[in-house]
């Protein structure tokens, strides 16, 4: 079809190649992108080139953000004493969402992964260390991602800090709330079993 | 999360306005574009403007094109005595993926909907009577989609041309090729019986 029609085949490759498009979607939204009212689809671009424009990230945490440091290390209101890390920004928000954490953040921008060719010099590890040198924290949450890759990169962060009074903690393994036992993996239901709380 | 970055926020926004992409989704996608590189998010928005500069429809047909005609009706070799009637570029480009017809089409953009208040003066079906006074062709598939507003706007396209010598055909209902007869809907197994052919 689009053989004949060279801006429509362009618009169908780029929608393509975002996550979670096929071809068969990309063709929809390109379509849908042709019957859009044209000021529609100029919001549309534009707000694809503002946020690339705008969004930086921050210089303290690498968060993103439209200013030099983001609304969370923005706020003196917080915990100093705690910093979570994180893998990425989404991950943030999913721990903000809880209201559950008060503290810091430290965005790392990904984990250790030799495979990938991701060393600890690839993410914001160094940055983390200079930062616990200057800051007043006295505990750092690793909240990386409980795949071999943030596995790693939690025991990494973990043996840099060993020696220092600083409290290096991780999230609790365990069946996830409103889960069921039957259907749990065995390690999950193992690291469940290991980290037993006394009611 | 993203109340405190308006660029991410709109631009969230902006990905949920499209079909089938909910709310997960657009996050998901809004944030693909924070990583991608400058020149390719930049190409992206691009090809959303290229496509609503360039895209227009054909004068003859309506199907879309970046000229004056599309490719189809510019073909001097196809079969001019018959034309096929179709709700969209999609079903267009659909037929013309089986190979199977080799005349023109009509894009009415859309089908007849009171419910919806589309009459037939806001499809292209004036344009289509007045096509088939000028044209040589002497026969019309009306291959509008098999739902209550493709069926009415073919019955209506139909009665315009009786007492004329143009022949109107639809295409014919049936089980689809690789279907399961268990699992064919009643009205499509009647219309299949409806319809058999002899061997």
């Amino acid at each position: 079809m689009s053989k004949f029609i060279p801006s429509i085949n362009k618009l169908i490759d780029e929608f393509s190649k975002l996550p979670g498009i096929g071809k068969k979607s990309a063709q929809r939204l390109a379509f849908y992108v042709i019957n859009m009212e044209q000021s529609d689809a100029y919001n549309f671009a534009e707000s694809i080139l503002e946020v690339k424009r705008k969004i930086k990230y921050c210089e303290k945490c690498f968060n993103i953000t439209e200013s030099e440091l983001c609304d969370i290390c923005s706020d003196q209101k917080r915990d100093h004493t705690v910093i979570c890390v994180v893998e990425s920004p989404r991950d943030l928000i999913a721990i903000e969402n809880t209201k559950e954490f008060r503290g810091y953040y430290h965005v790392l921008h990904g984990a250790i992964s030799p495979m990938d060719g991701i060393g600890p010099n690839e993410i914001k590890i160094r940055e983390l260390i200079l930062r616990l040198q200057e800051d007043d924290s006295n505990e750092i949450i690793i909240a990386t991602n409980p795949t071999i890759e943030g596995e790693a990169t939690a025991m990494y962060i973990s043996k840099l800090l060993k020696g220092t009074d600083i409290k290096v903690t991780r999230l609790a393994h365990g069946i996830p709330v409103g889960g069921d036992l039957e259907y749990a993996d065995e390690i999950t239901l193992a690291k469940a079993i290991e980290g037993r709380r006394v009611l």
